[in-house]
């Protein structure tokens, strides 16, 4: 018991990673237990029963599951201003629909990673792993096109949740294979990711080897 | 024009059909546009450029994407007394770590569903695709026994976000493929699932035929 947060998950997971930035810059101290699903399924069971990373213990022993719902909880709690997503309005609508693309992005490169580690070396893609590729990068594709009209954030306090949760996707899915952004011009999303790569709150919470 | 929304989707997308029975509960008309990202890719496309369904057309032809964070639109506009979600608290998060074991389900369902459509008839599934069926039955699983605490809605006015979305992820499973759950002892969600069926919101907004 530390009497704050305790998060499951490595930052390997991009679900992960995003709920460890916002704690950070949410200023909540927490410690994190560094398991991971594929490889501590019954650790991570304890926790979830679904088997799902990340879990966030409250200080009172509840245990929170699901990212994004894991941040609506942190925010109620602890952004009373809005400042990292605004409460209600078209700011929250404008910020939402390009959290939706970046969640596009990083739900199928997630699973055609997945896809393409289950298959013997060597062998070819399934059409549906294939299928998978190509909606990711198209999906990343537009997201630099959205970000045309978000400003380059100068410092964490102008950061919001839709360019965090950008920034970590991009991270993700050029370490988890290097060939599936491949040729894609991504100029806006690298430029974002490099900036916020180098915040502290990011450099405190480095991407973990998938 | 008909100065209401408009919802692009089919009633087979799980997403597509918790907005359609959203909207009914909330008593806001609506036309449907029935286009599926399967067979009618490029109309999808002119509507949501990353190609999947829903998308909600506001009055004002402002498109928002995401089943998700359409209904937190659609709560925040018209659903002031947190009728269907509540607004903060022990209740909100007790519905939405209800909400996010069906969403697992669904979506482990949905990639299992789709995995199995892209490879011949007859081969063996992959290892990837046999996971991806054992994760959605374990999240279907721990799904039932989750509703040990959710007392029987006797109708529409007691209805919340997470009771329609188990019942209509249950309801897309044993449609889309009727092994996915075979042998899986259900009885909370089935007695839900057909209890919300005859509602006259669910009965409005038919599953169909994926």
């Amino acid at each position: 018991m530390t009497g704050g947060y305790t998060l499951i998950g490595r930052n390997a997971s991009p679900y992960t990673r995003r709920v460890a930035v916002t704690l950070r810059l949410l200023d909540q101290p927490f410690e994190q237990i560094k398991l991971a699903p594929s490889r501590d399924a019954e650790a991570v069971r304890a926790y979830n029963p679904a088997g799902r990373v990340p879990v966030l213990l409250l200080p009172d022993g509840e245990r929170l599951t699901d990212s994004g719902f894991i941040i609506d909880y942190l925010l109620e709690t602890h952004d009373l201003w809005g400042r990292l997503l605004a409460p209600r309005g078209p700011r929250r609508r404008r910020a939402l629909q390009r959290l939706a693309l970046v969640l596009t992005a990083q739900e199928k490169a997630a699973y055609a990673v997945r896809a393409s580690r289950q298959r013997p070396p060597g062998s070819e893609a399934s059409p549906f792993e294939t299928a998978l590729r190509s909606q990711a990068r198209t999906a990343f594709g537009l997201l630099d096109e959205s970000l045309a009209d978000l400003p380059a954030p100068e410092g964490e306090a102008e950061l919001s949740q839709d360019a965090i949760a950008a920034a970590i996707a991009t991270s993700f899915a050029r370490a988890a294979d290097p060939l599936l952004l491949e040729g894609l011009s991504l100029p806006r999303l690298e430029a974002l990711t490099a900036r916020l790569e180098a915040m502290p709150a990011f450099l405190a919470q480095p991407l973990e080897a998938p």
